[in-house]
């Protein structure tokens, strides 16, 4: 359906562009339906800064989709294979699994051999946004990190927007004059791309080329609608390194570079932390919102223990719910082989479901409008003992059939009113309903007794 | 060890009764090193009721532990089987496994066969507190739930303080009155004993046995000290149930059972729901503190959407890491396997390992003394890619090197500066090591040149 509304469209071709001239876009439009908001606030939203709808031009099977506070709390799956293991195929389906499990936006973070044509294969068969770190891809292309030049980076940038790439991370934020603040953490930098520019002002005694070409990167995105995701080189990779001076300052250009952005008609989110503990969660929304001024935060778990390897989308989905509830916009998942080893479909299955339940859970907190609905359903479907409600409602509906059906798979069970937790003599559900019809019977009786009390006063009266 | 300590008690023998007379018990010194309290501190929180060390004297083989918001955030493994499955090898092949993953206390919820016999196997094999709730037991006594009296029920637990049990659920709270309060409820009564005491009280037209029995109730406990659980009959089983009230009505009456209980130097705590939002959570904490005079909350996650099953220890684990943070000072774990059926042995893992974290992130965030050493420890291990320190501080060290072998198996690779989810081109860490010495160096030769500009300088004046 894409294809028609970008035909005519050349020059600035962004969202904000048309949203901050009155034009309200087929993308707008879908958005606004998909999320049961005026189109006007949609477009007004858009206009501010405060929501994105990451939709490149030439990504014409996207279904568009809104990050920002208007919108319902979002999530992404990264994918993507590295020099050690996996493939095109297997890439294609990790994102269909995430895609189907409720994925909003995915992330190929390819960084092996043929990244180019897992880029797009990934694109040809994504219906949601793909974001992509371009730094992985130009890294691929030099001896060594630091041969890299400006326009490499801003050679691969523009292909990969050519390609369709709807958001790209890109590490302008981090400054020659911050790296000393990073020595006395205790796990450094943490992020690839960070790290990586780190190395090269280190190596080249210069500044940041991505900060000091900001202006020819914005070129390219308003040129394709791609929308920038300010990286946070220097987030923290630890519970220890959290919140500190480093962060802070980067999240500061962070900031300066949105206001840039929004002067050439480019769509921002920010990135942000990482590893917080839950005490310092809210601070941290709330200091984006100030120094980014409202632009939407998307934020990397966080978790809130490190001690949990093996189970990071769990502690991270703690830290998400928190960062959700808080305000951030777009929750980026971790997988349980976080810190540990390439996620495979399983992984990305465990990933997307933690991830949507930090999310749904965000959503409900802050009373959005219909939020809890699918958890009242639900909860009507289990007091009902409709198995098969229960499961059509639930995130991962297979799985959760699968787990029921180990000890009851007969199908006569799916209308049973006890599953094998309690048995039938102890499940309070059914028993409940007992109690329901008693206390009617109780209550019926009680009116009774009145009506006849009120007959004898009367008749004495 | 608890032979010696226990042999010369006699009469009321309760942790309360001796705290308050002045007496430091072997217990109290033995949870303030576990805890690294100071002795009289955990000495006065028990006698002000605020902590509870459950601890039978039958129970001798039990290296004791307290629950209360002085100590470290605990939590709690189900266990136990139903009429439909399990029986009593695999219920000690579950409870070792949790006792080894962490688990402070453990509850056998049987209600099927051999209950007896599964129960002492249980507490024989265990080193942390075991709970009960034995009107599963009279329940099996009888032919109707509803021809269980009140002696059946008193004598069952007497019988079970007699074994050993440590702490039993109780449902005395729930009253005739709140009954009409839970018919519009979605899912009514979701406790099972609350169901089974709400049938009896409509069928027999009377109060709730355990209720008007009290005084009788506290007698056993003194005289073995067996703690109470005060049972939260009316939990929501769902968010929109949540805090309603009939919920805050029953713990009223359990903040006023809990004022009879410490006249009579029993050991209470109070259990606390569910399923909860997020933005409701720290309000049923403060509430606990305040209607029950702050005895110690135990709470059952509590979920924060309803449409996860299958994942309801993650939804659960985030919940009870945010009822951890506003207080609450032990969490019952919820496995996978919550409302679709008996939880295996993998379930009991997934449930520990997700509470683990949530009660450790509440730990962090309430800023306890060392609680984030761990954290910093195997942070530093990851900075240092020493993988085996990694797994070695994890909460489940063998799943976290089975996940990291998956990729990278031989042993070479446990010294290797990288893992499969970048491969060593990409990693953060390796770069961010580099990045560190470039710093060195720039600041070294920044110094240098400070030094000869203040040469110059001196030699000019």
């Amino acid at each position: 359906m894409r294809k028609e509304w970008v035909k005519g469209r050349a020059g600035v071709v962004t969202q904000l562009h048309y949203a901050r001239k009155g034009k309200m876009t087929e993308e707008m439009a879908f958005v606004a339906k998909r999320e049961k908001l005026p189109p006007e606030l949609v477009q007004n939203e858009v206009a501010r800064g405060r929501m994105i709808i990451p939709a490149n031009v030439h990504h014409t099977n996207l279904e568009p989709m809104a990050i920002g506070i208007a919108a319902s709390c979002k999530i992404n799956a990264n994918i993507g294979n590295s020099a050690v293991s996996s493939g095109s195929d297997e890439e294609v389906r990790k994102l269909k699994t995430a895609v189907k499990l409720g994925a909003d936006t995915v992330m190929d973070l390819s960084t092996g051999k043929n990244i180019d044509s897992i880029r797009e294969a990934i694109l040809a068969a994504s219906p949601v946004p793909i974001g992509t770190v371009p730094i992985y891809q130009a890294i691929e292309q030099v001896k060594k990190p630091t041969d890299l030049t400006a326009d490499d980076l801003l050679g691969v940038i523009e292909h990969q927007a050519r390609q369709g790439v709807d958001y790209v991370t890109v590490h302008c934020g981090i400054l020659r004059a911050f790296l000393p603040m990073t020595v006395k953490r205790i796990t450094g930098i943490v992020s690839r791309g960070g790290a990586l520019m780190a190395q090269w002002m280190l190596h080249h005694e210069k500044e940041n080329p991505l900060y000091t070409n900001f202006d020819r990167l914005l070129d390219i995105c308003r040129a394709h609608d791609l929308s920038l995701s300010l990286g946070d080189s220097l987030r923290p990779g630890s519970l220890a390194d959290a919140s500190d001076e480093a962060q802070f300052a980067e999240l500061k250009v962070l900031g300066e570079l949105t206001k840039r952005a929004w002067e050439k008609d480019v769509q921002v989110m920010i990135e942000g932390p990482g590893h917080v503990p839950m005490d310092q969660i809210a601070m941290n929304m709330e200091k984006e919102r100030e120094l980014c001024h409202e632009a939407p935060f998307y934020v990397l778990g966080p978790l809130v223990t490190d001690i949990a390897p093996g189970y990071d989308h769990i502690t991270s989905a703690i830290g998400a719910a928190l960062a959700g509830w808080n305000g951030a916009s777009m929750l980026c998942y971790v997988t349980p082989k976080e810190h540990l080893g390439l996620p495979d479909e399983e992984d990305v299955r465990q990933g997307v479901i933690a991830y949507k339940i930090a999310a749904h859970a965000a959503d409900v907190a802050r009373h959005r409008l219909g939020a809890r609905d699918r958890d009242d359903s639900l909860s009507r479907a289990r007091y009902a003992f409709d198995w098969n409600r229960q499961f059509a409602l639930s995130l991962d509906p297979e799985r959760a059939r699968e787990m029921h059906d180990e000890t009851l798979p007969q199908e006569g069970f799916k209308t049973a009113e006890f599953c094998s937790m309690c048995g039938p003599k102890f499940c309070s559900m059914h028993v409940d309903q007992e109690v329901r019809e008693a206390v009617a019977r109780d209550e019926a009786k009680q009116a009774e007794k009145n009506r006849e009390k009120l007959k004898e006063m009367t008749a004495g009266a």
